[in-house]
Formats: structure tokens, sequence, C-alpha cells
């Protein structure tokens, strides 16, 4: 391959003033510009990515950090890359695989993580990326985010704990809040509440809508009434077992596979969703169209989360964004309620 | 941040000279290296990524390039990034989000395709990629991969027109051939198929493999009892309605999709599976193990197919894959049978 060297010599020009055509300055002639020009066609001479992004600060690229590639992150990167495009930056993806290389170990352990993600912010930097969109495998509040000096950085899908960073993550508050709401108003009068894993972020905000919900309505909010399971099928299953004693007229669920775990055992005892009770469930994950009776839950925009966190890192990008110096609050993407047949008005 | 300049005018030697210590490089004294790391050290001096990989042809990364994420493609990738980083290669993912662009109107347009596959080509080779791993959203014949020049390639999950170039695909042929089987095992005497798209690659071997068993056991193949949908829930439902004229035992659809349209349309005609007639699916996607009953199907390995892809471009870039210069044929995965409650022995 022609080096730029060579191209100089050929033309019996400098390096650097071939590299000033390059880039577009203007302090050559025209007849010595239109002489390296043609040089340049002849020789089939290609500029070096590296060598011009190593003159310049910027290179025009967004490097995207997941935790894990899944069904939950994948169109959050589909997005932010197609937001990316349409604002001129390349991205590079750094997938972390944190499940593929700890199971689900790595859940609250930061520990692992630090030294996973240490390395991809390593090999983002050397690519001079111009920000950084982080993309959370499941929310909770991260504390990792040390020593990025003035590199821009949006989180997604999960929380930074210092709050000059800002964060987009889905309305669990609000959703949790929804799905009651949306039984109440159906007639239920005794909610069971098959919860997520009890630490994290989405059971907890989930939770917090659930009891304003009842709380609203003027119905007592039963501490024994909750099963804490751990987002499985079989979780949902244990959880129907075990509150069936209360007698309740719906099961609310923090996901449709435990939603789907619910229907399983109510299947098993003969117990008929939704004439005998309700079960709504919780993300629109693709087996919720396909349970008998179909799943009513409340699907998770990911889409809106990727496209808000690449357009609020490019904004900071270009100095619209100046929240750098305060401190401010995640941005809240709201669910969609998605009406299917587990539910009745009572 | 220090420059490489800088770094050099403070220990009063030439750029070159910090360069070539950093380099390795033994032309330098002990005392001249020693006084360089320190002031390298103090300064907080970090290497130029660009400035290292420009002088270099090898840049230890594999590019990947995904005509898609999705959930067919994602275990792809992610296996193809663990192998990567196994070996001690960086991965570049490019992402031409074709469904995102065109909506299905690409699958068999390869005019669409081309400019943005050139242009991601082009982003790779910027970066002095060692080699590209490309991974089709669907399985068809590409005629794409023009000036490649020397460039290493390997195709996954399509296949690429030029023979030299290694394509790993899954094995429909033998797919179709065992869940025929299956059913001709289990005492099924009369199956209706429940096809793909007639044009697709996956449908036309997997009829392959269909009409193979179906000769084997001495049963006439029957192209009326053939149904071609698109995929789509709704075409396995249309397919169901068309074939149930012929009263068969069991269906046999070409994805879970149309397997379970299928049931939708038996469920509502109150024909039970699998007392009075038998369905089985392929590709076991999320809702196989969620319909009613429990969809029997064939799995497809992604995570195989990414890992041998990735296998496979690495022999050629450590050249110890000569097969480049003579024609060979695709390495085909096996996908494995996945024995639910949707057959059942008559």
């Amino acid at each position: 391959m022609v080096t730029l060297t060579e191209v100089a010599r050929l033309c019996n020009v400098s390096a650097s003033t071939v590299s000033n055509i390059l880039n577009g300055k203007k302090n050559v002639s025209e007849a010595t510009r239109q002489r390296v020009l043609k040089v340049i066609e002849e020789t089939g001479y290609e500029p070096n990515f590296y060598a011009s992004r190593m003159r310049s600060q910027s290179s025009r690229t967004i490097g995207i950090i997941a935790e894990d590639l899944s069904m939950y992150t994948m169109p959050i990167v589909e997005r932010t890359m197609a937001v990316c495009e349409d604002q001129g930056f390349m991205t590079m993806l750094v997938n972390l695989r944190m499940y593929d290389r700890y199971s689900d170990t790595w859940y609250y352990d930061e520990t692992k993580l630090y030294d996973v993600y240490k390395a991809g912010i390593t090999q983002l930097r050397s690519l001079k990326v111009d920000g950084i969109i982080y993309i959370g495998g499941h929310s909770r509040y991260l504390n990792i985010f040390t020593d990025l000096e003035d590199l821009p950085l949006v989180v997604a899908y999960a929380v930074a704990k210092d709050s000059t960073i800002p964060s987009v993550i889905i309305d669990d508050e609000k959703g949790g809040y929804d799905v009651t709401r949306y039984l109440l108003d159906q007639g239920h009068k005794k909610i069971a509440l098959i919860a997520g894993v009890h630490e994290n972020l989405h059971t907890q905000k989930r939770l917090a809508g659930f009891q304003k919900a009842l709380f609203e309505s003027g119905t007592l909010y039963d501490p024994g009434m909750v099963y804490y399971g751990d987002w499985i099928r079989k979780s949902g299953y244990d959880g129907a077992r075990i509150l069936m004693q209360f007698k309740p007229d719906a099961f609310l669920c923090m996901n449709d596979f435990m939603a789907a775990g619910a229907m399983d055992y109510l299947r098993e005892k003969d117990i008929k969703v939704p004439e005998d009770i309700s079960v709504i469930g919780f993300d629109d994950v693709q087996l919720a169209a396909y349970t008998l009776p179909a799943l009513t839950t409340n699907r998770i925009n990911h889409d809106e989360i990727g496209r808000r966190a690449a357009n609020k890192l490019i904004d900071i990008i270009n100095g619209k964004d100046m929240a750098r110096k305060e401190g401010r609050k995640p941005i809240k993407v709201p669910c969609d309620m998605v009406i299917r047949d587990s539910v009745v008005k009572r």
C-alpha cells in the first residue's frame, strides 16, 4: 500500500503539505493541490484512519458499553446506534458479557464488574471516543464511574450514584402504580403481589407504586401478601402456591416469567384465569402473547431509553447540556400498558 | 493531557527516542530508558492507540458485521466476541440495522444491503482489523463480498456465493429430516407441512430433509399438503385452516411462531393438541416453552455457529487455514431436538 510519505515524494512536496491538503487546509496553492490529488487518485493512496484520528482530539465516535447483550439491552443498543448515526457519529460497541463470564453472581458484586468495565473504558479511550453510553444489564445504583475526567458519559437502564452523571431508566414507580391502578379499576379488591428480588431497584420502585395506588384507593397494604421471587418462572409458581392461602382475586407479578409461573400453578389446581383470578405481568417479553390466556402486562419502552440516552450524550458532547456541573435526577421513561386476556372486570 | 513531544522535551531526548522506548526497541541506553520511563510515570502520559496502530499493519482486532441485532443473531455475536477475547483479539461490532432501515423489504434485495455493507467494511478497514465475521440476519446466498483483497472473512448464518469464503450455517436439511423422522417414529402417518417463505434457504433445505425422511419411510410426498407461510403467527393459523381439509395427524411447522399460530386455529376449532393432532415447531425461541401444550421443537445452536465462525477466522488469520485458495462447502452446525408436550405417540 502507498504511504503518505511516498505520495509526498512523488509530488515533490513535504508530507505535511499532503496532509494539509487532505485536511482541507487553505495554505496550499491550487496548482499543488490539484497535482497532489491527481497522484493520490493514481496511486490509490488511502488516508490512514489512525493517523488522522491521532492528530485530532475528536473522533466523531461514541462508545457503547453494554454489560450484556440480552433481549432487554439489545433494543437499547439498536436505538442508540441509530440515533448516533443520524447525528453523524460512528459507534463502537464493547460488550462486557457479564452474564457469560459470571452467570448471575455479578448482579450485586461491583468488584467483578469493575475490572471488566475498566478494560472496556481503556479500549474506548484509546479510540478517542467523544463520549460513552453505558447500558446496564439490570437496574441498580452504580458506583464504578470514577476517573472519567471530562469524558462525557450517560448511563442507560441503571443509575449512576454520582448524580452529576445523567441516567435514563424506566419509570418503575409509575409502572407499578399503573398495573395496580388497572386491577383496582377492574374491580379487584384483594391483590397478591409476586415481587422480584428484594434488593433490586425495579422491585423497590414497583413496590412503591403498588403501595401508592392501594393507598389512593383506600386499600390497606398487607406486607404478608407479598412474595419475593427471583424473576424466573418457577418462583412465580412458588409465589402463587404460597399466596393462594389469602384467596386473592388477582396476582400482580413483577415480570412476565413469574406471571407465567403463577398461571402454571393455577392451571395445575384447575383455578381458571381470568374467571377465578386475574393475573397481570410486567415487561411484555415475547412469551406474554403466547400464554393461555395471553398476558396483560406493562411494556418497557427500551427503544425510548436508547433514544433519550443517545440524544442526551450528543447534547453534552455538543456543549448543549451543561448539567454535568449540578446534580440531577434520572430521566424516567414511562411504560405502556398492553391489555390482553388475563384480567377480567369483576 | 501530556503528549509524547512534551515527554521528550522534559527528558531532553527526541520524540523518536521516547517512541523507541515505548516500543521496546533496544537502541537506547539503560540510563536514558529509566529517565524517560520515570517522566512517563510522573506525567501520567498515555501512549496513543492510533499512533501505535498506525505503525503496525495488525491491530489484533476482529471486525464483526451484523445485518441486524435480533434474538437469532445476538447469541452468535456474543459467542464470537467471547472466542475472540479468549484468543487475544479485540472486537469491533458494526450493526447494519437492516431491519430498522428497511423493515422486511431488504430480505431479497442485495442492492439495499450493498451500500450499507460497503460503509461498514470501510469503517472496519480504516481500523485495520485483521479479519471480519459477517453475521447474516437470515439464511441466503450472498454475492456482496467483492473487493476484499486479502482481508480474511467468514460468513455466519448465511452463505457466501464465492465458495472460497468459508460460511457457517445451521444444518437445515438434517434439522428438517430430524423433526420429520421424530413424527414418523411416534407413529404419525399423515404429516401436513407449514413451511416458511418459498424462496428462503431455510425453507428449501428443511423441505429437502422432510422429503428425505418421508422417502426413507416409504411415505409418498404430497406437495398439496404443504402451505408456504411467512414465518409469522398468523400464517401458521392460515396454514392450519387450509391444511385441515386433508385430516393430517400432525402439523410440522418450520418455525415456532407458525406452530403457535396453528395451535391458535386448532384451539378455536376445539381440536385438541396433541390428543387429536400433534404439532412440532422449529428454532426453540422463548415462546415455545410457554404455549399450551408446550411446543416440541428443534433448537438452533446459535452459540455453536458463533464459536465455529470465530475459530475459523482466527485460524485463517494465524495462517493455519489455507482453504481460501480452494473451493469448499459451508460448515453445518446441527440442531438439537427439544421434546416437550405437543407431540404424542400414536
